[in-house]
């Protein structure tokens, strides 16, 4: 006989879907569920629904969406672009109440051995972006990730956007904060040495 | 501004609810939801509706079960009953494919410090299925936890049902295999000592 009754084993199966959840815990997700009022589980279903259903993205920037075009470029001046990966970065980066400009999500970074070329990735739509903007971009900050697929996407966009006469920056990289010396890894070391600030 | 639109914030808040979820970890739930297709995040949905509308408790043992009596005590001979804390106690044994018997879920156990009494938890069902069996029932298997409240409730569910003449027995303590002795835990190791077996 099977080990669980098929509305359980659905649900264990579909929490497997998750990222990082194994049986064990898709098991215990699904017990949760379970032990839910009536009421939570329906919110629960409702919320996967409606986040599928309602998260669009934004048709100027790529960012996630309820309507077609974001919070941030309702109402903020375009004079500085932020160039990330993912919506995921949007909110990262939203989240330091920091950065005052608009973003453009690139939806990938430039990586040959995937077969992702830069036509592949949201290139044209910042350079439309740009074009449109006619004069008033006065920065754009390459935010991809510090990897390998990231720097290259950086430095293929401002080989582009450059010759526009348009100042082309990227984040900092070296020693995260409250680290220790012995412990930084090496890569990291060797460029917090590289790009050593004059005091 | 919030950082989270909507539907996304709202999605995060119900994976937070699920045991061990932090709000990193239920972000990347998240995330994974909306870069799902439409027919898998509704069969996600679907899953967790169906769960809590046709999982049910069985009249008899209190397994879970999809009708009113479950499919273990549809079929198997109640000449040996297993007393476990929770349905979950169920699928764990019924994997070892050892067990041939009937189950009987006591919903809890006898916790006087969180004021759980032993009519707060299905004893009297158990009591009155040994009455109904009329003496068929040869062995009642403890099968609740090696804790303070298992061992408890074992003991007391021992002096109700030794004096009908039925062979009550527990699950055995010990070193659990393949441990090494030096880190085993004192208490399972004093355990392993008083109950070694003759060779």
């Amino acid at each position: 006989m099977k080990v669980y009754i098929e509305p359980i084993g659905r649900l264990i199966n579909e929490f497997s879907k998750l990222p990082g959840v194994g049986a064990k815990t898709a098991q215990r997700f699904a017990y949760k569920v379970i032990n839910m009022s009536e009421t939570e589980a329906k919110g629960f279903a409702e919320a996967i629904i409606s986040a599928k259903k309602n998260v669009h993205y934004c048709k100027v920037c790529g960012n996630f969406s309820e309507g077609e075009i974001c919070d941030v470029c309702k109402v903020r001046s375009s004079d500085t672009i932020c160039v990330v990966k993912e919506p995921k970065d949007v909110i990262a980066i939203e989240k330091l109440n920091e950065y005052n400009g608009v973003y453009h999500v690139l939806h990938g970074t430039i990586s040959p051995l995937d077969g992702i070329g830069p036509d592949d990735i949201n290139i044209k739509g910042l350079l439309a972006r740009i074009a449109e903007a006619g004069g008033s971009v006065k920065e754009v900050i390459m935010a991809t990730n510090p990897d390998v697929e990231g720097e290259a996407t950086a430095m293929y966009i401002t080989n582009l956007i450059k010759p526009l006469g348009i100042k082309v920056s990227r984040l900092a990289h070296g020693l995260p904060i409250g680290t220790d010396l012995e412990y930084a890894d090496e890569v990291s070391l060797a460029r917090a040495f590289v790009d050593r600030k004059t005091l």
